[in-house]
């Protein structure tokens, strides 16, 4: 089977860039974690419906964990992932090292606020700061004209968009619907860690937040729809549910009935967590 | 006289430099708050040598002032900056509104550590924040293939290359010494505050500067010289000192005889704050 090209190095990954470039050809971008599955695959598809040439990077990002986050476990898997990335025709992937992304006396940092606020940086308070400079990075290193991001990760699709705009990161921010299993579980580099019961309860957190969006969608009271989507989570079999929440799905701003929305979820099946979000029709 | 071409929008700058671009020119920029004096004049005579265009922007920013400080009487003169740019070549004025550099719903920070720790941020704390933050968004709105930054602002052009360097923007930082009067004193546009009586005693900064820094490269205890430089300059009549201090001249680093040093430092005038700096030679 084919393989992309690998590169490690931000020198090598602008050379065959700056070649493409020469030959008229469009480049998109599909940063990851690795651990790929069925969504990152389609992003590399979206990427190379918008562009000739797809880079894919994998890089788990340690500034985006916290301490007692699942860095170390994380899984990765590379010589799997560039099968699939050769199968699913993407040019190159940018492998680069920790050394190569934060050499010794690295000393910057890219807050960005707006759609930051509240959700999972209630619960993961240095994330976006760690998500933000990484993909800042990616993008200054690969310059790409398109980058594609999952809407599974919704609050961070958003943050992206905000800091491009903010920061005139010369790139289209192309966001890629949700990829399901056949029971309408979000694809996710983290349900390796699920064992077959656990995956059964999973596969209620969309089941649950579709219900709730329709019910709300229908005039349902925003913090009663929302509190029985928690103890509806509860029963499923979740041990823990760190928030459901409506917002505007534009701004993350608090979601108003005329506006269309977004309903995000975040909750934990014994040490995995888990999130997920689905539209709310404007009424 | 001629005049470079004037753009306020981010839309109509990048056009005119995507235009330099497809036909093989190369782009240097000088960023300014205006207020145009020989020292910028002479960042563009740089500019010009290292590219075939050089677009200077006019931007007095904001948000690199403290509600303290003197953002609304800093001085703007626009029809003088460009006739200024008119007689030394720069081909294209960037002149963006407020508005057009932070729109409504503008949220993102850029924080550089290293070189900003002390000296300027212990008297300024959210200063190279906001100097990062739109230094950022001008050279990714202009994208030149370099940008020329005066050793005047000598803590400034090392958070530059510190933020460059640390976020992989493609961009060479050129750092360009000071230019001085036939007294020493170093070109600033907040010398238009100063009366004449108040300029002979500014001139004293780079005078005390040099024989400090000369004291320090011949032997002399680090806090002896520049416990002795705060007293000359009082005795000068300067007003307040913020600071005299030796750094390491790269990284900002605590200076160490064996290595290059810089000697920086900040003192008032009336309600004028000048600041200055002179390298010091390793041992």
């Amino acid at each position: 089977m084919s393989q992309p090209v690998v590169v490690d190095s931000v020198a090598a990954l602008r050379t065959q860039i700056h070649d493409w470039r020469r030959d008229g050809l469009r480049v998109a971008m599909v940063p990851t974690m690795g651990a790929l599955h069925d969504g990152h695959i389609s992003l590399v598809r979206i990427a190379l419906e918008k562009a000739e040439r797809c880079v894919v990077s994998i890089f788990v990002n340690p500034t985006q964990f916290a301490p007692s986050e699942d860095l170390d476990k994380y899984p990765r898997q590379l010589a799997r992932d560039l099968d699939r990335l050769g199968a699913a025709k993407a040019d190159l992937a940018f492998t680069p090292t920790v050394g190569e992304m934060y050499p010794a006396g690295f000393a910057t940092k890219i807050s960005v606020g707006g759609p930051s606020a509240g959700l999972e940086s209630d619960f993961r308070p240095t994330f976006f700061e760690g998500v933000a400079t990484v993909v800042a990075k990616l993008l200054l290193q690969a310059t790409p004209d398109f980058a594609v991001f999952g809407e599974k990760d919704y609050q961070q699709l958003c943050v992206v968009r905000q800091l491009c705009g903010d920061l005139d990161l010369p790139v289209d921010i192309v966001g890629a619907p949700t990829i399901r299993d056949a029971h309408g579980l979000a694809m996710s580099s983290r349900n390796a860690y699920l064992d077959e019961a656990e995956l059964k309860v999973a596969r209620q957190l969309n089941v649950i937040l579709r219900k709730t969006a329709v019910a709300l969608a229908a005039g349902a009271h925003q913090n009663d729809a929302t509190e029985e989507a928690i103890r509806d989570l509860i029963a499923a079999g979740f041990q823990k549910v760190d928030y459901v929440e409506a917002r505007e799905s534009l701004t993350l701003a608090p979601w108003r009935r005329n506006r269309e929305g977004r309903l995000l979820a975040a909750a934990w099946l014994g040490k995995t967590r888990l999130i997920d979000n689905v539209g709310v029709p404007a009424a």
